[in-house]
């Protein structure tokens, strides 16, 4: 059975192939904004949620175009952080927009939020779904301004979601966590293996 | 400035490479069990800290003697697993030692202990100690028997305290923490900064 990662993080992909799993990785071309702007006021999970099903769909309609016969199960991904004056971010894209959200969230806690959605495929059919999301609190230390510019200038807050990293060098800069480590850097394990369930699929018969 | 760090093990290698830093590995001969025996009734936390700095002392001896010009931390580690029944839990070794303690873990929460300690040489000396522990609170999932073959097949949790990894297979049956990740992984990034500028050393300068 192959596993499809409807993502083209790389911090997901890593997470998978740790944890003895490697994805066929598949970039959906979803209009996130488009399909946010399409829900009535939806809560941060909905949104999560609603966007990680959005691009495991998508994948399945190539899916079942490119290979009738196949037999897989397509996972979707979508993370936001939801900071403590209750605003929610995506990944920053500028230096100047990761150093503002540092300044205001050092030493403060926010919620990490990721939806993800299963798809089974089989004879070129999605032939069950599974979706849900995790919370997860995140303790944000404080870097100094000297390891806050030289945060900023390795590049690596400016592409991720809520303008840190668990698992790389914001690591230094994140004192602890409440729930899913997984979950924070962006396909949770845990949840994955509950929705894998759900479509029947033991996460031992991926290894 | 050269990041020695006194442990073999490959999880905190990889923590402190992706958080920027390539250390330089030296393994100590530190007899642990003779170390641990030589404490009168230790509790769980001094002891990964007693271990943690002897496996760091041990090798800033070596350094003395072979470079005395040398401008270096040494970080020394140490971690354990406290069980819900109140036992301390270093690697199983075993298939079978491991299958015991996850039928005994499975649904339980455990307290993952990592000691660490940080010696700052200069000139062949050491001019700055500084050691201290983090607890983490670690929620097993439920696998069913069928994975938990699958995951000892695999031969990972025979070699990790407590049985299991966050950063690995294991990571599909720990449903949550609280706490700081890389010190269950094996090496806390942000405990290990503090300890670093308490040897005024910016963890940025180590990037």
């Amino acid at each position: 059975m192959r596993f499809v990662l409807a993502s083209q993080s790389p911090a997901r992909l890593a997470v998978l192939r740790a944890a003895g799993v490697e994805p066929v990785v598949r970039v959906s071309g979803v209009d996130e904004d488009a399909l946010a702007a399409s829900l009535t006021d939806p809560a941060p999970e909905e949104l999560v949620t609603a966007l990680a099903t959005a691009k495991a769909e998508a994948i399945a309609n190539d899916e079942i175009a490119n290979d009738e016969d196949d037999d897989a199960v397509i996972v979707g991904c979508d993370s936001m952080l939801l900071t403590a004056d209750g605003e929610v971010h995506g990944k920053p894209g500028t230096v100047e927009v990761a150093r503002e959200r540092w300044k205001k969230m050092a030493g403060t806690t926010g919620t990490l939020l990721t939806g993800h959605a299963v798809l089974r495929m089989h004879g070129g059919k999605v032939v069950a779904r599974a979706a849900g999301h995790e919370a997860t609190l995140v303790r944000f230390g404080r870097p100094t301004d000297e390891e806050l510019e030289a945060y900023l200038a390795t590049g690596e807050p400016l592409h991720v979601a809520g303008a840190f990293t668990l698992d790389g060098q914001g690591g230094w800069f994140v004192d602890g966590i409440d729930g899913d480590p997984s979950s924070v850097i962006g396909i949770s394990l845990p949840l994955t293996r509950k929705l894998l369930r759900q479509v029947d699929v033991a996460v031992s018969d991926l290894w």
